[in-house]
């Protein structure tokens, strides 16, 4: 049997059924070994072929851009180091639910731990970050290969794709020579079954009536109940989690990531300023809740948390249709694996809609209280991360996409990014909550949703400073803030800070970097903001500008922390007096 | 039992016993989970601790510390995306047998796999790519613990340094409250067995006198035989395989990184354009060997794997101290597991001195004509690939250390720096042979052996920009020359290059970067050489600077190419010329 013929029947084979599964993109680190795969893919029609150098940024750029599509997308490198590059983002996926495709090309069999260049051993590369491993076989061309390879892509893209999404691995072990013979006429038309080898359709968990009319009982007990969402993409639970809070007249405490921050949705009973009212013991004691309905990730708001751990006696439900186990505060009374959407309609039709409740209103009563006495945060005339945020939810465009960085950005959102009806979605990584790969995550995102924003601290700024080679390569759109407080701001919020020794080696860790040099390598436009109307003035300019744009604010940390602290204390002061007076 | 004690006096007894080890220096990356432990080590008087916020790059660091002085580095990072970060340096470390002492902290057992945030299944992290794993105790205060903690501590070091060296990673689970008591008096007096917990004596594998004469006399029936040194780290080394060639008569095949090709040792028997004149068939011919004794990880040159495949009937020894199988060519005959400098010393000893040989004299002959017509590199006017290293080899200073990137760098050292008496240390990343990580591991080695140059193309340079972070940070002295080839140099050696068709989007991928904007962020000196005169007197020129300093030469893959395969046909029908006339 012909080398070649083998190699590209197989790779071909694989690659066309990639395309019927309804894989549009691929990211591609350069290399030897993937030789074979990448000319076949590069030669597909309905495949985008997107170059990354870097396979850490690359890794991530496939995970923005799927978190952004809810579709899968491939990842395609060389053997060896390159794809243990890979992990951070695997790992991101897998926590984060997101579904991805990673390709590697091995050594082939005869080439492993007998010290050949280039060859770790890949089998199992990403442990249990990967959801399903396969190490596929070498080429060889025939019908039983063809189905098995064919098979095998099928599941590979409908098992990333399902609940709870994530990552899986793929990993070919291809012999030299490796350049596939491209002549071959009609490369991707499949003998049989051309519309693709194997249909998979996938249900979703929904609860049997019974179940249901269960739930529902215990429900109707409670008229004190709050419904918690965290990050949470699904198609029109919006909707369906607002008629159920209409239902139960259960507030919705919505994290920035539940995407109920922001849309066209009822916002009436959207909980918005928790963060800040539940630092206050009067704000607690008013609002506590019997029943709590949770939905989605676990929130980032640590004054939420507390507050659901000092009401351990509540009931706790954890609707998760990717039958995870989300609950680090192990405060859970039951654990409902159905479908969240499905959920919300079902026990809504169940309890049908409930008169207004008094518990409710307060919720919203020391929502719209906060919100206001937040407002405090507009005199800020110095530069500061609290204003940034509040500024944003003003003025970001229709349509938006804000992506944010980890550490203090996510926190800041969480405190100042309020309810609007513009429909803007949030995103950041916080499967694993690291601070990398964050630019190329973004970017991968901004090219399926535009207008998108970046706003990041100056140490995940730098963490993934390579990921912006892909703005430039590709002409990528994208305007990035960048706040610059020399280090790691969150520090100076931990017990740490109040151990002067070592406290800026180890924990402040100043860069002292002119970020300026870096965009101008990456042609990007750049501008030091200095004060609040130089920033209006140029985020208005940038709105109709294309290409890689950064604003630079510089704050410093110790008045941040101030800054924070005082707010959080003074409307604080205002709760307590109303809700005493 | 108090929290913070049992804190502070397990992780307490963890560092002390670490330096008892002997290791002196650990790299950092802040985080918050780390907290206690970083806070420990930076109380320690005999530690040094490096900051360094980019985990992958930290890694690397650590490696090019600990490659450059033999003794283990450990590393510390906070849990979640942090630690997977550190995968692509561990893998590197294990295949190229480095020590690294890798500790994680990670969350309790109580906050995993329950949606807590930065929670990731760190057990067994690095799969097979760790030497030993230990999944830590939670802190507690004990005698037992203690000894526990210091057993661990004393253990790991010596099963990171054992033969083969390589990565350990041992995973701790903290509880917050995170700070440490760092008033308590005497934080690292240990209350027993003040010079270290347990002294681990390590052997090294020797062979039997019975073995030895056995093998000895196997040799003495062949008169033509090579010793292949491939990259290979042990002291006396050098002086013990010199003296096994005078003793067999047999010439050594110095592989770049086997540290022959420069040094105080006897060069007379060293051969070192191999990877020349082992293209041209009269020279395979008239070489042909009956045995072959390899020393070290296989050789970089692929002529000579060609050669030694193409010699399947020699005998072939592989003396490996570490017990490993480095065969890709699977034509090994005998594996030899001693240590290979007792090897050498053992085998000379028994064989005594043999005649003057003529085999050996032809390999000497067609070495110095070959080196002789490698001279023409000298004529080529423009810039190029091929006499950079060759000018390298006659410029860099004595006891200078060159540090050079993977892909064609590492090749063309292998062609064009020849033996030299000035003991010029070679370094690469050849474990796995991947590109990533360079700068950090360069200057990591920086901090040990100086002056240090570091030649990488665009690539490779790109992938690791974030590395020069540290130079700035340390004020760490560098001298880096960037070959600036736009792109992926290598590919345009391989068959692919035949099908210009996505050839460039594929693997030329031009980065077209302007470098100087990310050196004078880095706070380097940067200088752009236009010909053999500037580069010259450049070179003279940042001999005595201080700091991060970078050259880049621009040259053409097309024109590299090019000269590589016509000198290399000049020589060849020179050297076929010799032999025949």
């Amino acid at each position: 049997m012909n080398h070649q013929e083998a190699l590209t029947s197989y790779i071909a084979a694989f690659v066309a059924e990639l395309v019927q599964t309804g894989i549009t993109d691929v990211v591609v680190s350069p290399g030897s070994r993937s030789t074979p795969m990448a000319m076949v893919m590069a030669e597909h029609p309905d495949l985008n072929v997107h170059i990354n150098v870097d396979e850490r940024s690359a890794a991530f750029f496939a995970l923005g851009m799927a978190k952004a599509s809810g579709h899968p997308v491939a990842l395609l490198c060389t053997s060896g180091t390159a794809a243990a590059n890979y992990y951070p983002a695997v790992v991101e996926a897998y926590y984060s639910r997101v579904p991805l495709i990673v390709l590697t090309a091995d050594r082939p069999h005869e080439l492993r731990d007998v010290g050949a260049p280039q060859a770790i051993d890949q089998i199992h590369l990403y442990g249990k970050h990967a959801k399903w491993f396969v190490e596929m076989p070498i080429p060889e061309k025939s019908d039983e290969m063809e189905r098995y390879v064919r098979s095998v892509c099928a599941r590979a893209a409908a098992t990333a794709q399902a609940a709870p999404a994530g990552p899986v691995h793929l990993n070919f072990p291809f012999r030299e020579p490796l350049v596939p013979n491209l002549e071959k006429e009609d490369l991707f038309t499949l003998k049989s079954r051309e519309a693709g080898y194997v249909a998979i359709e996938q249900g979703v968990p929904t609860l049997h009536t019974t179940q249901i009319e269960k739930i529902g009982e215990q429900l109707k007990r409670h008229q004190n109940g709050i419904i918690v969402c965290g990050s949470l993409e699904e198609d029109g639970f919006a909707d369906a989690v607002v008629a159920l809070s209409n239902h139960l007249q259960f507030p919705i405490i919505a994290d920035p990531l539940s995407q109920l921050r922001s849309g066209k949705h009822d916002g009436t009973n959207i909980i918005d300023t928790y963060d800040t009212f539940l630092r206050n013991e009067d704000a607690k004691k008013a609002l506590k809740p019997e029943v709590i309905i949770r939905f989605g990730a676990m929130p980032i708001s640590k004054a939420l948390t507390i507050f659901m751990k000092e009401n351990q006696d509540a009931e706790q439900w954890i609707i998760d249709g990717g039958a995870g186990w989300r609950d680090p505060s192990l405060l859970s009374t039951s654990m409902i694996y159905c479908n969240e959407k499905s959920f919300c309609d079902a026990i809504s039709s169940h309890v049908g809609v409930r008169p207004v409740s008094d518990y409710l209103n307060k919720w919203r009563e020391v929502n719209a209280f906060t919100k206001e006495n937040l407002m405090k945060i507009r005199e800020t005339s110095e530069l500061s991360e609290g204003r940034l945020f509040h500024l944003l939810s003003d003025m970001l465009p229709e349509g938006a996409t804000l992506f944010v960085g980890n550490s203090m950005p996510i926190r800041d959102v969480d405190s100042f990014f309020h309810f609007n009806e513009k429909s803007i979605k949030i995103m950041a990584n916080r499967g694993a909550n690291g601070i990398d790969g964050t630019i190329s995550t973004a970017l991968g995102a901004s090219t399926v949703l535009q207008p998108l924003y970046l706003v990041v601290g100056d140490l995940t700024f730098f963490h993934d400073l390579n990921g912006l080679m892909a703005a430039k390569l590709y002409n990528l759109n994208i305007k990035i803030i960048v706040i610059n407080n020399n280090g790691g701001g969150i520090f100076s919020f931990l017990p740490q800070s109040n151990h002067p020794k070592n406290f800026e080696k180890l924990f402040g860790t100043p860069l002292d970097l002119k970020f300026e040099h870096a965009i101008h390598m990456y042609n990007g436009t750049y501008d030091l903001i200095t004060d609040w109307n130089h920033f209006t003035s140029s985020f208005v300019q940038n709105l109709e500008n294309d290409g890689l744009s950064v604003m630079e604010i510089t704050t410093n940390r110790d008045t941040n922390l101030k800054e924070h602290r005082d707010l959080w204390n003074f409307v604080s002061q205002e709760i307590s007096r109303l809700l005493k007076g």
